[in-house]
Formats: structure tokens, sequence, C-alpha cells
């Protein structure tokens, strides 16, 4: 089910078959495009989704000396590694494929079904992507491609234990490795000391070495750290000192593991407590965790952020396919699931006072029980999977496409995308953690009972997907993005941009049967939510715009989703009949039950209500 | 902190002091209340609170022939049998304390906050209540006096693999025991056939007895069973045999687990797959599990459904007190997590088109960081869990006064009571259960990354509370009751009763200051309410109508949950100030948040929308 909605978005709908005009594409076709694809499908259905519960019971441990994970996720990231997909982005030179990096998301989305645990892909790629753009040319040879091969793995170290969202409070220090500390080969040497929180993929024995990139801070001639994130920089921190030729040297950066976290979900990943510096290990005899300066001091952030559209667009696809495996997971049992049987005329009629008690419904007991797909509320419960994940899936998509445009569109296209993708990368990020969470609980209770138990798997798709809304900025760090920075910057521009493209699908499905209503409905909730921006806005006081950013993440969210929606329909208006009718069903479902709560959501932004602002502390 | 709202929501709201001057309350006062919920409380926080983790990681497992459970659970069972809790609201002359149903529920409260899965006091209860009411004497000696005491417990046997809500399709059958079936002191003896799942405390070792109450059909002189409810009879089946005097025989009935069900959440509890006359027993050398018929043939339903009502606010409870737990928890965790900088002016205002990126809002990075609780959007997810969770307790609270004033109340009064609740109960089963998850979650969220972890108790409580949309009848199920049967039953009479409470609070909150505002408010909704309900049956079509009994139910909630703060509020006009201010600030929150909701659930119910029944399979 989803390689024929994939194949639908990609063709039908982004013409990613028109990609192979341009330059960088030039070698590539549908065709090869569709192997990149079915190598992925087959490869995600052999090594990932058969051990995915295996990943959830077994959880990472540590034995004091190794992490233990399972041997088939030891063989899943071997067989990924071989498969070439690590690097399907990258130049032809370095051993890539140059894949549009449409095509690559989408070839990930079905790892991410399979099993968001396993799939360990993500951080490596955007750690060698950022090699890459800002480390020197030893610093790419040397950890980017080892980390395309798969020979190697990476980590993203920013969140800190007394510093989590907060970035300007990073407490890790570096400080100059001897006076020739700047004629390394890998780049200027530092040494670290500090502790870092939450990093995925800290510790395992899956790769020969483990690449972190650390977020830390260079003290000033005073020895004190700067204040805030202007004094932040970024270093490479291998778990394994390597020469400059990429060989291990054979002794132990000091980074040692502090503790593995016991998560609710996302068992097949390890996440770790990394102590820095601690003095486990000494290094050439002397103490601190050898780091090498990635770009410039203090440009720590924007190098990390750099990478961060595409991060968040890689957790959105991972909610996304999380709800969809759950939609998938959830159709299937409700196509076998004989229940109950379809709802009949009253015994009497509802407006002729019934006894008490008396239903003013009937069910022909004698009649055969039916598939509990038959009902109307299990059709709304699998619509509304389907317009949440699908819905969230072209989402993404389109985002990735617009990554593309960035990198190889012509130069005013080029800036246009890369402006609208600042403004989607919140709704990339929240709408799928949100919703497909939402869609994994419908899923749950499509099964009844049963979703509860974990002899189905949908109970684990909803833990999987709950830390959506936490990692990689949370939920409420969207918002502050989206409403505080996004929607403002360049005097609005990005908002005005992404307007203009809604207001084009407006038009055009202004003029088709059956869509009109939906082009109207959609062309008043864009004004509204214009509207209320500027009513958040109008006093020009932070405090009191922000109180209500979540609510406005979420307007704008579903604002969003019914516009994709709609454009999705427009291009299956040339599709087969089920795809075609399927879409405009769940387009129909997310206009009908979902589009009209972004009013309840702007009734607070608009009116700047300060009830949460206001509220005192031992009110509660 | 749950003690003073429970005594401001009994005493200041619900004014449970007046109670006592009821004849069967008249030994009663605030003062004896106060002791039972002392002892409550106390008891919860001993033996109850301090496992609730253990519970969960020790999940129950059979080793062939026993559930194993750990010493805490029995510990537990053990102590909450000697407080007398169990008979609570029995006659004194059978060993209880005449207590009200209210106090009863409040003093539940505490129990279900502190482990919801080690508490199985609601089954054996709700057990020993039916047989009260429909037993004949040897089965209330004998049954339920042994279960009021803690010697036995009880479960109810309603659902089977092929019936889980559709239970005109229960499948075991009775059949009488022999020529002198109806002679046994016991009642009318049957032997029983068939599997029952999904049975809450189905087998333990906590007990020297287990008493299943089952729904079985007794076939007709043709053989065949009866289609549909009205065939199904009601039967008392002892996991060990006894005489009638509730001794053990020494003979083991045919009652075998047949499996263990392994859980999201909840598994202090055994939930298990039970047989029935499989025949691993033989009791008196003849097949079946020996069965005692009570009450009538074929008016099992009806005896079952007699405790139904007081069944579902018990899990209302239970899942508003999951919701408040993780409220404490969470806004403990905000008081004391320093993170991040309040919200200042922009480094640029908003309006001069700040450069790509740059946000419209500042923060003094120099300062020291703040308790989460001061940031607008932590205090926005505290706040919705306040008026989620205490919103849900109240209503429960209030649910179970109209328990008290059906049974206790003048006879006018009562039989008002009685239908008002029939009306609420799929409301106090569906909002906490709903809404209190999504409080969950939020607990989790502010939490962060630790909120996710096992380390903290937020996650446990999010999994636990997932069943509760999935047992004593599924949201779905509610919202067919509610709208099917209990809003148009008499003639809309029901709804009409609730109107006029509301109004009665609309009338009341529209003469004093501050609280006009609240009271158009709910006006308009309860208005919108009723006219909705009229549209969604205007063409007489169950069918129509029910498509969207859901989102009927979600605003229907939505309404009384309103009522529930608003009335709540005018209470605390008189209390202390941080009472008075924080419920009207949850009230003000619900107001402005929630409220607003309705209008968009409403919709699809008012134009009958169409998508739902009308989706077919291939469009999937």
């Amino acid at each position: 089910m989803l390689r024929p909605t994939i194949d639908f978005l990609l063709y039908d709908w982004l013409q990613a078959d028109t990609l192979p005009q341009r330059a960088r594409f030039a070698d590539h076709s549908r065709e090869t495009f569709g192997s990149v694809l079915d190598a992925a499908e087959r490869l995600a259905r052999e090594k990932f989704a058969p051990f995915n519960r295996l990943v959830d019971t077994e959880e990472p441990r540590f034995d004091g000396e190794k992490v233990i994970l399972p041997q088939a996720t030891h063989e899943a990231w071997k067989a990924f590694g071989e498969s070439g997909m690590l690097s399907a982005a990258q130049d032809y030179d370095i051993g890539g494929m140059q894949l549009p990096y449409l095509v690559e998301t989408a070839a990930n989305a079905f790892f991410a079904k399979a099993s968001v645990g396993i799939g360990g892909s993500l951080l490596t790629v955007g750690n060698a992507n950022l090699l890459m753009a800002h480390g020197n040319e030893a610093q790419r040879r040397v950890f980017a491609l080892n980390e395309f091969s798969g020979r190697w793995s990476g980590t993203m170290c920013l969140s800190e234990p007394q510093a989590g969202s907060s970035l300007s409070d990073v407490a890790t220090r570096a400080v100059p490795d001897g006076d020739n500390f700047e004629s390394d080969a890998l780049g200027p040497r530092y040494r670290l000391h500090g502790n870092k929180m939450w990093i995925s993929a800290g510790e395992h024995e899956l790769t020969e070495n483990i690449i972190h990139l650390v977020l830390a801070k260079i003290p000033g001639p005073d020895g004190k750290l700067v204040p805030g994130t202007k004094g932040i920089s970024l270093f490479v921190v291998p778990k394994k000192l390597v020469d400059a030729e990429g060989r291990l040297t054979g002794e132990r950066n000091d980074v040692a593991l502090a503790g593995l976290n016991h998560k609710c979900g996302w068992r097949g990943t390890t996440n770790t407590l990394l102590n820095f510096g601690e003095g486990r290990f000494k290094p050439a005899g002397r103490a601190g965790a050898v780091g090498y300066l990635v770009g410039r001091p203090g440009e720590g952030l924007r190098c990390m952020f750099h990478m961060m559209n595409e991060a968040r667009i890689g957790v959105g696809l991972g909610a996304a396919m999380l709800g969809y495996a759950g939609y998938e997971a959830s159709l299937d049992y409700a196509r076998q699931r004989p229940q109950g049987r379809p709802i009949t005329g009253a015994p009497s009629a509802p407006t002729s006072a019934p006894a008490s008690g008396t239903p003013a419904f009937g069910k022909d007991a004698a009649a055969p029980q039916v598939p509990i797909i038959e009902h109307a509320d299990v059709k709304r419960m699998l619509l509304a999977q389907k317009a949440y994940s699908e819905g969230a899936l072209a989402l993404c998509l389109y985002g990735a496409r617009l990554v593309d445009e960035q990198h190889t569109g012509a130069p005013e296209a080029g800036a246009e995308a890369a402006l609208l993708l600042e403004v989607l990368t919140p709704i990339i990020k929240s709408f799928p953690s949100q919703w497909c969470l939402e869609a994994n609980s419908l899923a749950i209770q499509v099964h009844g009972g049963y979703g509860y138990t974990r002899d189905f798997p949908v109970e684990q798709y909803w833990r999987d997907n709950r830390l959506n809304m936490i990692h990689e900025g949370t939920h409420g760090i969207q918002a502050l993005d989206l409403l505080g920075r996004k929607v403002v910057m360049q005097g609005g521009a990005g908002l005005k941009l992404l307007a203009s493209r809604i207001n084009a699908t407006i038009e055009r499905a202004g003029h088709v049967q059956g869509l009109a209503e939906f082009a109207t409905q959609l062309g008043g909730a864009v004004q509204r939510l214009g509207a209320a921006t500027k009513a958040a806005w109008a006093t020009g006081e932070p405090a009191e715009a922000l109180a209500n950013a979540t609510p406005y993440l979420q307007a704008f969210g579903h604002v969003v989703v019914a516009w994709i929606w709609l454009d999705v329909v427009l291009a299956a208006q040339a599709a087969e009949a089920p795809r075609r009718d399927g879409s405009l069903a769940a387009c129909r479902y997310f206009f009908a039950y979902e589009l009209p709560l972004v009013d309840a959501w702007l009734k607070v932004v608009s009116s700047r209500e300060a009830v949460c602002r206001e509220m005192l502390d031992e009110w509660f």
C-alpha cells in the first residue's frame, strides 16, 4: 500500500520525473529511482520489519564493557550500510548516487515504517552532511566519508543535563590542546570536558567507531564561558582516536558512557548520557576528550542548524511512517475482524419517545456479523489515520522536494524554496509528531482490547511515536520558531510566499467540479490565519504573542495539511478510481472534521488570551 | 494536593455534610467521612503508591500452576480488605459502614491515583453489589458477603474472543445440571461451556477463591442458542466449589486459565482468557463448569447493566486520577527544573522586518535560568491538565452524588437523579478516558526527554490510562449509547433535565461579576448542542445520525465539563484565595481553549456528514 502511494506522490503530484532534467541528476530516470525504492522496500521488509518487536523487548543493555544490542540490529545496520543508502544523495566522486533528496527521503520512508527504532541512519547522514558543508578537507575525508560508507556512525551532541532545550546554557568546555593545537591535520585540536544528555546512538558496537559532533564553549581570556548561544563552537570528537588517514590509532578517546536511558519506546536505538573528559581514559596521557574544531569558533550553532531543516524533515517522516504503519495494521485488522451488525431503523422511531433505555436504533441479531470496517465509526477512525498519515507523508515529501529545489533549482526558485522551507519546517516536524501519534491511538482503538496487548504491533507504534514531539526541538520550541521567527522574518515574506502557493491551489481547485467548496473553505482559513498572525503581534509584545504559540502552531499545521490534501486531490483527478476516490474522501474528511478546529485554536491567538501567562504558581 | 481538592468538592460544592440528615447516613458526620478519607489516603500512600512501578515491571506470569504476582500486591489487597473499604457502602447488619457512595468514591480516588494497576476492588465490589441486588439469599450470603470481607474476589465475564463489544453474539452455553438442577441451595445449577476474553483479575492467588459472574445462553428446546441479547442469562461460577455455608468443598470447578494478556500498561492486574468447561477439571465427575443462575433466565444483561453506571463511574474516576497523578508529577517537576529564561522584547521589533532567522523576541542570556513553570507554554500544559483532571474528578463525584440521590433521595428527586445519571454516564466514562489520557501526554511533554524515560512516573500513567477508552464499553459504544439511546429516550427527557440543571448554573453565574461572560458562552453552547441533537435525528435515520456519534460525544462532554467548571467556580467564590483563583483560572482556560472546539465537532453532527459512512473499503 505504501509503495503505490509514494509513487503517486512522487510522480503524479511532485513530478519527480522532471528532476533528471537537471544536470546533477542527469544520469537518473524514473527507472533508476524505482530501483532505489525497490531495494529500500526489500531491505526494510527483510532486515528491519521482522525485528521491530524484538528490538522493543530486547532493550539495549550495558554489561560494564560494552552495549549489547540484538544480533538483528547488527545485521540491519550492516545491510543498510552496504546498500549505499547512507551516501545516496552524495556526489559520484565520493561514492554517492547523486540521488535527489526527495527520492532519498522516499526510500527512507520504508525503513522508518519497518522499524523506526533500528534505523539509525538519520543522525549518521546528518552528521556527515554537516561535515561536508562545514568541515575542512581532512574532516570531510576522514570522518564524513567513513560515515557514508557505514564503517563509522555519527551522533549529534547538543543537550546537557542542565540544558535541554536551552542551548545557551551549554557548559561543556573546550580548551586548546597544547601550544601546537592549531597544527593538527584533523583541525584545531581541543580538549573537552562536560556531559551530554539524550545522545541517540551514543554508544554501541554496531560500527568500528562513533563520530560525535559536540557543541561546547571555548573559554574567553578570563577563563569564563561566554553566556548565550554566541559562545558555542562545534567539535568533532571520535570515540576512538584516528590518524589523518582514518586509521584507528588504537587509543580510546575520553568519551565514556555514563548511562543508558530507559525509554517508553523507540528502544531499538540506544539513548545515552555521555561524559567527555571525565578521566576514564587519558588520550596521549592528558586529561580531556580530544575534539577538532569544525568551522570557526563561535559558529557552532550556525553549523548545527544548517542541518536542522533536514533533521526535522527526518523526524516528521519517522512520525508519519509510524502513523502509516498503524493505519495499515488497523485497516488489515478491521477487514478481518467480524463484530456486530449494521445499524438499522429503530424498533420504535426516535421521535416517538422510546421507553427508558430503549435505543433509537436496531440491529438484526439473526444476521451474521460483519467485518468491523463496515461500521461508520471504524471507518471514521481509519479515515482519520489516512488523512493524518498520508497527509503527513505528502507534507514531508513536499519539504524534501523544496530541499532539492533549494540546491538545484534556478537562483530565484532556489531562494523561494529555501524561504518556504524555513516557514514549513516547524510544521513538517510538528504536524506528524502530534497527529500521527493520535493516528496510532486510533489504530489501538480500532483493535479494541487486542490493540492494548503486545500481541499486536500498534501499541508499540504509539509508544515509539510519543518521542517525536520531544526530540529535535520540542513541540513548544517549534511553536516559538514558527510564530516568533519564521512568520515574521523578512517582514513576513515567508508567510506571504506560503499564502501565494496556497492561493494558487485554491485558484485551481475553484474551477474543478466538487472541489470548489474546499477551495472556498481553505481560502477563508488562510485569511483568518493571516489575521490571527497580525492580531497576535498587534501589541508588539513577544510575551503576549508567544503565550499562544502552540495553538497557533496547531492551527497553522491544519491549514497547511488541508492545502496539501487539496493539492494532492487535484493531482489525483487523473488517477485510477480507488486512488482518486480515496484521496477525495481523505480530503473531505480533513475539511469536514479537522479544518474547523482551526478557528477554535486561533481564537486564543487573536485575542492574545492571557490566562496561561498570568497563571500564578500558587494557584495550581 | 488531592485531599484539599476532594474536601472542597465534597463539602463546599456537593454539600456532602447534608447527607447525614438522611436516615441511612444518620450515624455519619463530616468527621466520620474524614476518618474514612484519612484511612484511605494513608493506606494508598503506604501500601499502593510505593509499588506502582514495581507492578509495571514485574508483570503477572503463569508458572504452569499458579499466577505469580509481586508480594506487594498481596499485601496491598490484604490491607485493603482489612480496611473495610470493600463493604464501605453496605448495610451495618452485614458488616458495612453505610457510607454514602459519594464518600466511598472519594476514598477510592486515593487508591486509583496511587496505583490503578494494583487496585482491583472495583470488580469485586461491583460483583458483590450485583449479587446483593439480583442474587438469592444463599448467593448473597455465600458469595457477596465473602467478597465484601475480602476473603474472595470477583470478576465480570462478558466478552468472548469472537464477541467483544457485541454481546448478542455470546456463545457460552449453560445447560441444566441434571434433573434436580433447580434444587441446589446456591440456585438453579447449570453446566457452562465457553471461552471468556479480557477478564480482569480472572486468575490469581490473592484470595482464597474467585467468584466469576458469567453471561451465557441457555439453549432452547431445539438445542440452539437464542440470537441477540434477549437470550443471555447470568451465572455465578466460583473458581473453587463451595457448599451452602461458603466452605470450600476441596473440589476445583472447571474454570481454567487459557492465557494471560500482555498489556501495554495497567500491568498490576491480570487480564485473562478463561475457558469454562474445557474438561481440565471434572466437578462431581461431570463435564462443564458449575454455575448458579442469578435472577431469571434471559435477564442476564438487565442484571449486569444494573451495575454498569457505577462501573463506568469507576472507570472515569480511574482515568481522572491517572490524569491527576500526572498533573501532580509534572507540576512538581516544573517547579524544580530550571531551564531557559523569560521572553523579553525583541532585539528588533517584529514589525521592522528582522533579518532571516532572527527571532522577534529576545532573552537575557546573562540572567539565571528560571524554573520552567514560569514559561507560558508550560503553564498552558499544566492548566490543561488541571482543567481536564480536576474537571473529570468533579464530574465523577457529581455522578456519585446522583447515585446517592437515586437511592436515598425523596421519590421525585431520586427519579430525577436516576434520569440525569443515565444521560451523564457515557460522559463520566468517556471524558476522563479521553482527556486525562491527553493530560498524561502533556505531563510527559512538561518533563521533556525525562518524561519519556521510565525513571519518571508519567510514561506509565499514560500507558495505564490508554486502557480506559477501551474497557467497560469502548469510546464508540459510549457514543452510540449517548446519541442513540440516552438523549432520545423518554422523548428527550434526560437531555431536557440536564439542560435545566445547566441553565440553573448559568442563571446563577450570570449575576456574578467576572462569570457572566462564561454564562453567556455556555448558554450558547447548550443551545447549539440541542440544535445539533435535533439536526442529527432530523431524518429519523439512525445510520445517518449515529455516523457522527463520537464527535457528538466529545462535544457533549466538553459542554458538560464547562458546566461543571462554572458550577465549581461558583462554589469557589467563598473559598480561600488560591482555591478561588486557581479554579477560576482553570475555568477560564477551559472556556477559552476547550469549549470553542465544541462547534467544530458539532458541525459534522448537524450536517450529518456522510464521508465516513459512505467510505468504501477499496478506497482506503
